[in-house]
């Protein structure tokens, strides 16, 4: 790796850390120049504004979750389990994920294609009959996504409620799937 | 109403518009004064600085939750129904909710409370036998409300991936009340 890839790679560490605990508004590069050991004006020549470093960031890391997480449509206990262990094992890409939401909604393209093609995995399935045509193919996915990620701080109504939720995470994992199993077998 | 209390109100008002659109780190006390029609300093006079008036206004809205929705252990798909339903009319608390989330977690102390009540309620059906024991009640608890708000601005998984999702809330609402229902009379 030469030495301006190392330090762009620095940056964009620097930059997770930063974004997950203050998103777009609240960061600051100043900040995240000095973590990466940089002068803050290299992060302008590499990565244009702050909103450009955003993006870059939160796109590197959903690649990576678009490469590590596919979706079982005869299996979505199984995918739920999956999703579940990834999200909890990487809490600040769901914070991320939840500033993104929040703050630069129109600029999530990639994730509603993937989305799309998610559900369109589904309604196959259910055209199949592998997998049960009791609720819409959309209104799954939703579901499944939701609850895989419902302990995790991107949702309001999760561990800032109930902090003590995720100390058995076996015992959770095991209870998403037993739903996702509920929803997905229902007739 | 005096001036006073008017000019509050009007403040409050501007308030819970700029924060649901920018959250606290990007909200601009000068936009608020605009929009109320007021001096920036009555602002500070009135609420003592920018953290102080999103947690009023945020505390303010939440009261009304509290008030109208109240749980029912022997009902939760009637409950989620309820909760689906408000949360679809009031998005800009949908979007204060998910901020006060991601930029003060640990200054929801009144939710918390409420979070272990109603853990304690579903706990004490569950024993009396109104509700199946399949899962545990803060699990329950957080399913219901994740599945229930799912389709709001709130939610990294909902809206801003399927814009679409929600063009028929009747059968959007009957869907969420059958999960509901699955997951509350399961064995």
């Amino acid at each position: 790796m030469g030495r301006a890839e190392a330090t762009k790679d620095r940056i964009l560490e620097a930059a997770m850390a930063e974004f997950s605990a203050f998103g777009v508004a609240g960061a600051r590069v100043d900040r995240i120049a000095r973590t990466a050991g940089c002068n803050k004006n290299l992060i302008y020549v590499y990565f244009e504004n702050k909103e450009t470093l955003f993006t870059t960031v939160l796109e590197k890391h959903l690649q990576r979750v678009y490469s590590e997480l596919a979706m079982t449509p005869d299996d979505l206990p199984g995918y739920a389990e999956r999703v579940f262990d990834f999200a909890m094992a990487n809490p600040d890409l769901m914070r991320l994920m939840a500033w993104a939401n929040l703050e630069q909604q129109a600029s999530l393209p990639a994730r509603a294609a993937v989305h799309k093609d998610k559900v369109a995995e589904l309604a196959k399935a259910q055209d199949d009959g592998t997998l049960r045509a009791t609720f819409p193919p959309a209104v799954l996915l939703t579901a499944v996504m939701t609850l895989a990620t419902a302990w995790t701080a991107a949702n309001p109504f999760g561990p800032s409620l109930n902090p003590d939720a995720a100390t058995d995470p076996d015992a959770l994992r095991k209870n998403i799937a037993d739903v996702v199993g509920l929803i997905s077998r229902a007739d």
